[in-house]
């Protein structure tokens, strides 16, 4: 207020200031996760509030499981006498208890006694009930049946672990890139350029415009498929920049590794000129969120492995270990990768649909056996045909391969195939102009592309990772689906 | 490779494994902001790229200043022979230069000996010119000039110090809410509910849909002006969810604090019944960030300041200091708000265009003589009139307004007005479904949302916060275009 009284206008001030006291202390409950990470003292009174995760009453004694999403460990509640509980109280409801909270007897580190034999405070309320149809039970659900039911999937505890898990790895992200002077931008969603030159867009108009023969840009705009283009000027101001952002794809296929709409990080930096420095960089990113795992910071871990059955932990630690095992991924180029498959095929090693040979895109079974079969662990594959990528990558100066190839990389990982795609770009502005006529595309719309080549450009390269691949990969989920909260795919657009 | 050799297939393999060195050093050589971190030793050898921010030749020697947008702070070259700074170096050329860090002679700490009388390997290379029709110049330009040319506007030293306090905001909000265990979540941004119920939505269809009467999703889609109602439903699976994701709103009119896509931070909290805790959270969740400024953690302070005029970082620094000074913002119902502008209408002190009542909504004149006039900072006001705000926000039991109220709040900043709206949840089955038949909405396309109220629901609440407001704010920034990378609005979707 700075000396400025508040002038007496009659009537009722309620009140004039914000009274949730000193600005340190959250004005919320305490929620679970807190309670496990700073225990209260053994024996002094605490309120808790979750869901039920499972009850059940014996003869002079009640339990409650209670949690709250915020960790995947419960809370146990033992409750006397057992009429304390009342019979609405079910897997799902949501309740509210009084209790001490005391040393456990059992499993349990930590349990709540909400004693009202002893203690007249103790008290159990239910605050919402559920339905007799309500569709979770304390049993582990499919997450088939889990998909179909959207506005509930979330709250089984195996699924919940997944959104605490991607959080996760979202916030190390942000602090690996802040800790290396990149600078999160936030390139545009509504666009009208097509980075990639593909077809499967999602065109947008302002509900009012549409039928008028208007438009609200005044020219046809799309929802983005890559930031990349945008990413490169910004690079041009800021050296090292990235994002996570919505893209989107209007891809009919249905298929357990692509969405119509997903998240995908790009980063882009300058003065980088070898393809090495790119898939370095790729690598020690990832490793650096599964050394968080491994060690457990953070709790990355045990969220995920106390959560899921016996056989998807083990599958999920033997990958993150597998993951760091070698000092350096391997990486091989697109010609030795073809080498490789055709050796394989030739041999009955191993079967393929599409015969591998060079010049042609490598397929998904092809990328799946290199990464899954062959070398059992993420594999870099380097310098692709010209023909089979966009128009932006760096021709290399290489003239021992059956036709020319660009500086380019994708990261191919067992069961999923690629999950990172990048390259080095023409910053010539000369040949890059070469190529986009070469290629017959309209250079109209890239003008503000080109141009950055006429001023101060500079060798720079990037890439990009869908994040759910990275979700999918790390968590040893079979579908895609089942790692973003709301997943968009043709025909599936449920609440 | 785990025990698996790799299969001799002749021919040559170039290379096998990634072949950068350890995994702990980034493979990209060192940015300015990384040298400055932690500087060399003095009279070693460095090597360092960027762009030209000035370069200026005397008899003796030259001078050239690199940036490479990691960081506010030049490096000053000395250049000798004079003759080894091409004719070609202007501002915005990208060069290269090998020389020696030494302690600077001037005001500045450092500076790179690039002296071949002396030292042969001294060199400076020119990497990317500039057109002689290059925008930018040594000078600083005006905003509204920068708009002009959006390919080039960052490469602006004060325009990039914003895009890198953005990023800085985001890094410390993000572990700001991991500290207090909250889950950041990805809802949706292509959906076919409409949470405001307000008509400027921007349609989505793919493109090979278009014409042929088809819909992608087998329904209507849009893209979201809120992900709330998705955040509830994380919300009872996680307790604490909150969200940085774009918005897009139609909005034709083309005013300073509006874009059509924009940032939104959406937070949403179980187990909250009081409209106190949501704005002390929203207070404790900006002055976090604010502090950070006034200590300069992370350097986000100084950025801003030594790149503005020093009439613009003196009203940062006086906005900051302010916004820390008192212990409780002020808070005060929607009634007092009515009551307090009447009485300064009334009394002369204030002149509006229109004339404040109760019932109707507080318009911008209002919010800005409120928060910029009257108390000159952050203001709540609570408890609006049900019949303004959303159907979902849970009404108050307080007869003495003359109509019913919500519990509800904005957070009014000067300057800019509304920079945070948040409400308690209607999380009565009951009382909301009722609401919604009072208000004959269509229910259908809300039963999942509803349902939420029939299964373990919980009182809840939370509030959604424009970045951009945020960032235009702390940055005393007038126009809401500057402070994202590339601006949105009605006719306007450059590049």
């Amino acid at each position: 207020m700075i000396g400025r009284r508040i002038p007496n206008i009659g009537g009722t001030l309620r009140r004039f200031y914000s009274s949730v006291g000193s600005s340190t202390v959250l004005p919320l409950s305490r929620c679970i996760n807190d309670i496990y990470s700073s225990p209260p003292d053994s024996n002094t009174r605490i309120s808790l509030q979750g869901w039920v995760s499972g009850a059940r009453i014996s003869k002079n004694v009640a339990f409650v499981d209670i949690f709250d999403g915020t960790t995947h460990d419960n809370v146990k509640c033992v409750i006397k006498p057992p009429s304390l509980l009342p019979n609405t109280v079910k897997t799902g409801s949501s309740i509210e208890v009084d209790g001490i909270w005391t040393e456990g007897r059992g499993k349990q580190k930590y349990e709540v006694q909400v004693d009202n034999t002893k203690d007249p405070a103790a008290k159990l309320r239910v605050v919402g009930e559920v339905d007799d149809l309500y569709p979770l039970l304390k049993k582990r659900h499919t997450d088939q049946y889990l998909r179909t039911i959207p506005e509930y999937r979330w709250r089984a505890a195996d699924a919940a672990s997944i959104l605490r898990f991607r959080s996760k790895v979202e916030t190390s992200l942000v602090n690996f890139f802040d800790q290396h002077s990149f600078t999160k931008t936030h390139p545009p969603i509504m666009t009208s350029s097509d980075c990639e030159g593909a077809g499967e867009m999602f065109k947008v108009e302002s509900s009012t415009k549409l039928g008028n023969n208007q438009t609200f840009f005044g020219k046809e705009t799309y929802l983005t498929v890559s930031t990349q283009l945008h990413l490169e000027v910004l690079c041009a101001a800021l050296s090292r920049v990235w994002t996570l952002t919505p893209c989107f794809r209007a891809e009919e296929s249905d298929t357990n590794r692509h969405l119509s709409e997903f998240w995908m990080l790009e980063a882009e930096m300058a003065f980088v000129d070898k393809v090495d420095q790119l898939t370095k960089f790729s690598e020690m990113m990832i490793k650096d969120v599964v050394q968080k795992l491994v060690s457990d910071t953070d709790g990355m871990g045990s969220n995920l492995l106390e959560s899921a059955t016996k056989d998807h932990a083990e599958a999920m630690r033997k990958r993150w270990e597998l993951l760091l095992q070698q000092d350096n991924w391997a990486s091989i180029t697109y010609t030795e990768a073809i080498k490789i498959l055709i050796d394989a095929y030739e041999r009955g090693q191993a079967s393929f649909q599409y015969i591998p040979k060079w010049g042609e895109s490598l397929r998904s079974e092809h990328e799946k056996w290199l990464a899954g079969e062959h070398f059992r662990n993420p594999v870099f594959v380097t310098d692709y045909p010209l023909e089979e990528k966009a128009f932006y990558m760096k021709v290399n100066d290489d003239d021992s391969t059956p036709a020319p190839t660009v500086g380019c990389y994708d990261l191919l990982v067992p069961d999923i195939g690629e999950l990172i795609g990048g390259s080095l770009r023409e910053h010539e502005f000369e040949k890059l102009s070469t190529e986009i006529r070469r290629r017959k595309m309209n250079a109209e719309p890239l003008e503000w592309y080109l141009a950055q080549r006429r001023n101060g450009t500079f060798p720079h390269g990037g890439f990009g990772m869908g994040f759910e691949r990275l979700l999918q990969y790390l968590t040893c989920t079979e579908n895609i689906k089942d790692v973003i909260a709301f997943p968009r795919t043709v025909n599936n657009c449920l609440c």
